[in-house]
């Protein structure tokens, strides 16, 4: 396999997509957070379809697809490293990759791309790459390992099964089109051919663009889920993107797949079904008043006791000192039937933090230790990867890590 | 299990909603066929979240789903009729059934909704409902199977899988997003737990509103596919709607998974890629010239021979003698990977026609004896389905079977 080239072809292609009548247009608002600043083009006549020819910028300082609003459509896959593959064959993985996801995101083929009329739509596509424990083990850096990682947290509510656990490679793709999703998945995971093989692929979903623009989505319990999530005018960056050593300016994220048992909750009367959550069904307003986005009253009791109760969801999960927050990115997933007949069912729930075991580990152990919404839901899936930083035309992901472990330890 | 009310509740809920501070705005244009009229009703202001809010009517001589232009999502799962559930008990699950899908297409909480939120955006939903050839013996009335159905369908390129085959009963629901269609799926099977057991389900998509509109979408193997569907002004109705005795004004329908070899598929170059189709990968046109929907020269010679070869997928699928037209109304689906890490993608292929024997079979056996396509897809499941008629408020879907063969036959 040669290695790719590291020049970026974008200056060259753009002009010829001018030639061939494209006009590159840039379009403000509806970006969440530094470094995934939105830029798109578009086809006559704007904007009936702006949905497909919107891009989102792959370079900068931070990976796209993280703060970056989610978009309708999500897959995310686990690598294993093949046996013997070691910091060199990684790097040129990663080289080739970065290349791929820069092109498909821009709206181009992507190298030697077996459909390159599919990534003619690339419908806002962002392709974010993390690295799980075992990576740094191939590549003989395991004091590079995010604090936390390893031992791989577990919780006594986790029913974990290896079927969507774990993983040396993370390759997540989002995009307002699930073909433009599946067909970059697809280029990316047969470029990997090489250097690993699949462990687990899963897919989800939000409301599709144009359904229900600028609302909290809700997930399919019907709660309104992220309403306490950071935004940029409230530490978002700081919330997110790390400041330490090779993963400055990239974060942690944790991939937990959490089955819903609906038919039990379904069961569950609509009081105290907002009573597990602490918030109003109807338009997540804490239960003691208010908006959405209004601060709950943590200490308000009335004849029954404390108006949010003391195992709501939003009160064990809300964060302690203000330093244990997280942002949370989760996709509904609806895989039919197993093969028994049950119904596969819940949310692929996706954090990111700049320090794991700081922010994530606090919280999530509060969660397991009490959460009245742990009747319904059943983690069964889990993974751990470090999300490198982003690069800049030129560069590519985990170029801060592998170039200074290149040489070995 | 209480038999549901017969009336149709939307006037009073329309008017709770005008209430509320909805408008109801007629919308014209995007309609492929008699009886799919499209209204819309949209929240102010229009049209961000239009595509939300859309809907498309439930009652009508036809079921919606069929000649409706292909929404983003679909859902189709096939049910087992439990043990001595006959044409009474079916009869009043269509009942229940056909008040739930009015009220969920109308953007409304079906009957005892466990998420009535969930609702509120339908985003074109539509409920298509189908009988499979064991519910005519449950009822006692083989009679009526439709010709062709029995013994099922099966073809020497088929590897059917029971886990993706047959079925007593079909719900098919289709939208603009994949949570109004997650949730009406849950609500009719939940609904359905009385009668029957869901033997499988399986979702794709096609390209989402605002992505690509006006264009015949592509398939996974990078083709346009759907070119050669018959249009209202070419004998779309003929060709889909059936005249005969209970099943007037219904249709009938195949719903068979074709996995695609992609991996074999990609290895292919593009010109032979071509020739298997007999169009081009960039439009869509014959490979005889001109554009996407202009016909074929299928006798053209070159230096090589047939310029579409005798193998090609549209010289096999073309109609002969005008008789055997088909609507072709497929999705995408692409599942990840299976449990030996393959990729497991292809194509639910959906088709609908007046006649299943004298349109749909011919068709289809010309294309298992040969057809180019073949090498690299295999159906690995199939059912069929009657899809009985639309009502009108007060009716519901079923009842011109059903009514005759309560008495039994």
């Amino acid at each position: 396999m040669a290695p790719p080239e590291e020049t970026d072809p974008r200056p060259a292609r753009l002009s010829r997509r001018r030639l061939l009548g494209y006009t590159a247009v840039g379009v403000g608002g509806a970006v969440a957070g530094a470094g995934s600043a939105l830029a798109a083009t578009q086809d006559a006549p704007p904007p009936v379809d702006a949905v497909g020819t919107r891009t989102v910028a792959f370079h900068g300082p931070h990976q796209a697809g993280v703060t970056t609003p989610a978009q309708a459509r999500a897959v995310f896959a686990g690598l294993d490293l093949r046996d013997g593959v070691g910091a060199e064959a990684i790097g040129r993985l990663l080289r080739l990759w970065t290349q791929d996801a820069a092109a498909l995101t821009a709206g181009r083929p992507a190298t030697a791309d077996p459909a390159p009329t599919l990534a003619e739509r690339p419908a806002g596509l962002t392709v974010t790459f993390g690295f799980g424990p075992g990576l740094f083990d191939a590549i003989g850096r395991p004091d590079a390992v995010p604090a936390g990682f390893v031992p791989a947290p577990t919780f006594p509510i986790d029913r974990l099964l290896p079927r969507w656990s774990d993983g040396d490679l993370l390759v997540q793709v989002c995009a307002d089109d699930s073909i433009a999703a599946a067909h970059a998945v697809r280029v990316l995971l047969v470029g990997a051919r090489p250097f690993a093989t699949v462990r687990w692929q899963q897919s989800g979903f939000l409301p599709h663009a144009g359904v229900a623009p600028g609302t909290t989505p809700r997930n399919l319990m019907g709660q309104l889920d992220g309403t306490a999530n950071p935004t940029e005018n409230d530490g978002l960056d700081d919330v997110v993107w790390s400041r330490e050593g090779w993963l400055a300016g990239g974060t942690t994220m944790i991939l937990r797949r959490i089955r819903m048992d609906l038919d039990e909750w379904d069961r569950v009367p609509p009081p105290e079904q907002e009573q597990a959550i602490g918030r109003r069904l109807s338009d997540g307003a804490p239960l003691t008043g208010g908006r959405e986005h209004d601060p709950a009253d943590f200490s308000r009791r009335d004849h029954h006791g404390l108006v949010i109760p003391a195992d709501a969801h939003i009160r064990r999960a809300r964060p302690h000192h203000g330093q244990d927050r997280i942002l949370r990115r989760g996709y509904s997933y609806d895989d039919g039937v197993d093969t028994d007949g049950n119904p596969d069912a819940g949310l692929l729930f996706a954090s990111y933090q700049a320090s794991f075991h700081r922010q994530f580990l606090p919280v999530q152990r509060r969660l397991a230790a009490l959460d009245a919404l742990n009747t319904w839901t059943t983690p069964v899936g889990s993974a751990v990867f470090a999300i490198p930083p982003g690069c800049e035309p030129g560069g590519w992901i985990g170029q801060t890590l592998l170039e200074s472990a290149a040489d070995g330890p």
